[in-house]
């Protein structure tokens, strides 16, 4: 169970960075959801490594190829299974990493939790991994958009120290898309592309943050202890390689304020119970209330750096490490889709649930 | 299984704010562990109502009662079932509660989730339901210490805007409880404690941060995909009441610094392989390093205050609310406790997963 | 989880024959269902003890107090715990049992299995643990009679060498408790009870075979693959005490029929769809097709038998074991009450998941 | 989850008989393995249609391509995904089978479940889908084997009403391979190969029985209560498509014994304990105990027959179908390898958590 994600909407991912492929299988998918590869497809390119100069230059056309689950355009309720073969595999370039421990990456920690370890590109916690849950989660935002116009939109607010302002309102895919680095907000966009170019000039990475909003959710999705809605926001959100951080709604922030500045009034809008504001982040007590779902995630700096650093071999003993490889100087441009595909999938499993325990029987 | 956490150290709690009990069962528990209802009521007493005048003035004993599960002193394998009475109901005071939906609480979600809702105390929504996850984290961190003198010790940072100064080492138990506030700075206790009653005296709360470390995990806890250590304790961390955000290291911080910056040198330290920082607070790829656990959780402020409120009532027509019932002005003094029973749970439980998938079988 | 049973509708028992009591805790039921003390005490009272001449002379009321999840007599949609106190618990009477391992009972594999065993009555392994799951049961029975006037029947077929006839049509539940065993065909329920007297008399015990029936229930409920509707009900009829076997419409029998017998024609029945016969046993693909569901469950005899018989003790010595205590001298009678339970909560679950992954969006 | 299986040592089917492809992926397998695709492609050999002349006479290699999860020859402890090819599909074959319900398949249960089928060789419900369950069965076995020589083996032991004679000893692999029909019983095995051939040429089916023996299993596995090892073993078998019946160690026969015939007395057997007979089947209080393994289970006759039919079409009017495609005339020989590959998931499953739950913690 430690790569399969979701208790009704089930995703189970596989796949290393070097190995054949990756690819997941979907495991409870609705019937009759009319699906195309090439929906799948577009969003794997918003995540394609090489797609602009502030990217990995690996060469993936990361095509993805449907296993079982459709006929004749439409899913079939059965398992839905997608693969993607790796076809820029270059294991050469990290033959160093063989006997070295690369510094605040995965290569030391699972070699204490396996005894081995597939050291080529990270193997199993390499991002690639990510590929399988994004093209999970192109199927779960065509069910939510399908299912009532549900929209879910991440983009980035921070890299490194520059801050995007806040925005006015709900960013459209089209303003995220328009710049390479995903931040919809134009002039905070080029300086951030300007430091992810000055940063990596450097041999150097940077950290960010992104944000997602999602609108049209219905009130009643989560469950009111462990399986709160924001909990399993956080869980997926830190379930992602280099997260270090999730807040909703106030979040970090919220601590400084009292009570009553801090508590969100209801009031009617139209047919409609609703909230004056929104410091709730659009979840109360685990349970959605209709509002606009709104938290953010925390990406440290890539850990690849290209500058030599001091780490121990495998057998304790000090020693140079000079990255080869490649990878992304700041992984938020590329983490936006992935962030609203675990999203998606989150709402999915959710929705489902709630119609189980609440809309099954009538008494 | 909303009310389930865990996949191999699984426990069910139940129970409602005004209802007759509150309990919890552990499915999976090691047998011949030694344990006595003392212990787990020493914790209980840490989370208990009424312990301070910062905290509630509900006078409730928190008895805890053990139904099964233990034979001659030791735990036997078998379901460990507790339960904890509830004493001082006072449903009546919850009466306007019945017609009104009280700001930034959940009894508007839950009535659009399930039609209906308990509204005396709120219920199930009450912070009373983590009593029975603060019995079973008794269990684990019993278990935890006697495995490896793990020792996990939460306190708190910040109360509203006054910020503890970092520690220079890890607190000792005594430290914590030293105050009313359990944070380990006494100065900084102090003007807590002032802050708390002071917004009190207003009808009003204040939120606060409340950071956890643990010590002595060994390598290799976790698993590197979607049931990564921090993601697990991400959503331990948001599934409790009145929870903002979560950051694990260097969190929101670690954005602003590059990689050359954040990386964590590993180094040689005795027979075991360390890190010279630990700005991965203990987790490498979703994997525990064995260096200490270090995350930080935000509490918002109290969502029940005693100022009036504007909200509307469950037929949507504007009203004012005044609240009445009993409740804490600031959270995170009682919610030490509880932030250390999540984090047990979730370390017993991955120690038990990496057992089964990495020991079982030698080849 | 290995005391936890349904993905949705998900129970989780407690208890041990001679500790403090015996309970369980549903989470995940559906909310308003109206629900009283006196229904589930109603199916208690057909599975306690003394309730006959033929079952245990233990006394027990096994009287149920709801712990948690009503509210004004409906359920919540929060978790129901309910809970049952031992009573006429005698654990002097199996002093002789804690060093000695009783024959085809669970002694020497707890044993085995945890390091230790409370070994008063059997503790866990007694049949007392299936009291839960009959409370739970009743719910689950409530539910889908209002849900669509499902009903669920079970009966005794065969006790020893006595076989009933087979039933021309459904019978009622006052047919069933007629007897004191729990056969609808009164002659065969005479010669039944007349032998279970007999081998008791003899210090000795007998098997028997236990048929149950469902009507009422729509067709589409159970997955195709593992989660078959036949697999969970051998599952949850296998999970029972004393249980050896399962089969569901043909079964054994029909390994002898050609396919151009076995086969059910497919027919308009009225409005629906049905079958000619009903070989088949109400599923077919692993989903319920909407005729009748009709399978059998062999029991073996009770393995308490007042005989001395040949064991060893704990330390591998030969010994002979003189059995005290209480049982019955056959387990069918009383068994019928828990395989409609079990019954009950396989169909309730599979019926909330085909609900979420067919009936939650439509597209 | 429906298409998922197991807890520690999980798996995740998917395919359909004329789709794209079968494939599987195991999720939680123990790092270190020693793993050829060889091996694997060994048992799917085994399970292969076209391997003899009473087998169906598609035409598949059935060969298997691993996805991911190795590294230098051994598993990683990462996902291990499994893909096999559909090659003969012949689609055509099946026209008519998209408006008529075949009698005694999925055709009209999987309507009524999801709204549309893939009716092309039964799309999902097709026994191809067993190739995954195979595939990793495959990988448990070798753990089993390599873990301590325990050895799974299933064999045919009835045939319509051919009934093999028991067996003196645990039967090899040689003995069970050396006829079509997998019965290690030379004289019996012609019988049986004898009828399946006669009511082919009737364009008829027979039904069988297989029984399946398990030894070297060490005393432990099982959990007491839901999870019995028998218990999930029934779910098991019974999720094999055409099963009607489980039954283990003296099974439904057990029922006309009485406790003091039936009971298996505990004896020293040179440092262990075992049981001078073991009409228990090698599990006790659902715990297994050191004894074999010993279990029955029940095909129906092969719904696909040559012979005209009466049914009805998807509107519910009365027609005729006349089978085309490619089947087999009974089922068991094939089902044999597919038996042994659910009862190692079982068993591989069950030890690992055994070890989490009882060996992770020293008290």
């Amino acid at each position: 169970m430690p790569n399969t994600f979701g208790k009704l909407f089930q995703i189970s991912t596989w796949g290393e960075s070097h190995g054949p492929s990756v690819g997941v299988v979907i495991d409870g998918c609705p019937p009759l959801l009319p699906l195309k590869e090439a929906e799948v497809q577009a969003e794997l390119d918003r995540r394609r490594p090489g797609q602009s100069d502030i990217t990995t230059p690996r060469k993936e056309a990361d095509a993805v190829e449907f296993l079982s689950g459709l006929f004749e355009g439409r899913t079939t309720g059965q398992p839905l299974a997608m693969l993607v073969r790796n076809a820029d595999a270059r294991p050469e370039a990290y033959a160093d990493m063989r006997a070295k421990f690369r510094p605040s990456h995965a290569d030391f920690t699972y070699t204490a939790k396996y005894g081995l370890r597939d050291h080529r590109g990270g193997g199993r916690s390499s991002a690639r991994e990510t590929i399988g849950r994004v093209a999970a989660g192109a199927v779960a935002k065509k069910i939510l958009q399908l299912a009532g116009g549900v929209e879910v939109r991440a983009f980035v607010t921070q890299v490194h120290d520059i801050i995007a302002p806040g925005l006015s309102q709900f960013p459209t895919l089209e303003q995220v898309e328009a710049s390479a680095v995903r931040c919809p907000h134009p002039a905070t966009a080029a300086k951030m592309i300007s430091r992810i170019k000055q940063v990596r000039a450097k041999g150097d990475s940077v950290g960010g943050v992104i944000e997602c909003r999602v609108r049209g959710v219905p009130a009643g999705l989560g469950e009111p202890v462990f399986d709160r809605l924001e909990a399993d926001l956080a869980k997926a959100m830190l379930s992602l390689p280099a997260t270090k951080g999730f807040e909703i709604g106030s979040g970090f922030a919220g601590v400084q304020l009292k009570g009553s500045q801090h508590n969100d009034a209801f009031v009617k809008q139209g047919k409609r119970i609703g909230t004056a504001t929104n410091r709730s982040g659009g979840v109360q007590g685990g349970i959605s209330n209709g509002e606009e779902i709104v938290f953010r995630v925390a990406f440290k700096p890539t850990a690849t750096i290209l500058q030599p650093q001091q780490t121990v071999d495998v057998r304790g003993v000090a020693t140079e490490l000079q990255a080869r490889g490649r990878h992304d100087p700041c992984v938020v441009p590329r983490a936006v889709v992935i962030v609203e595909a675990m999203t998606a999938l989150v709402l999915v499993d959710h929705w489902m649930r709630n119609q189980a325990q609440n809309r099954t029987f009538k008494f």
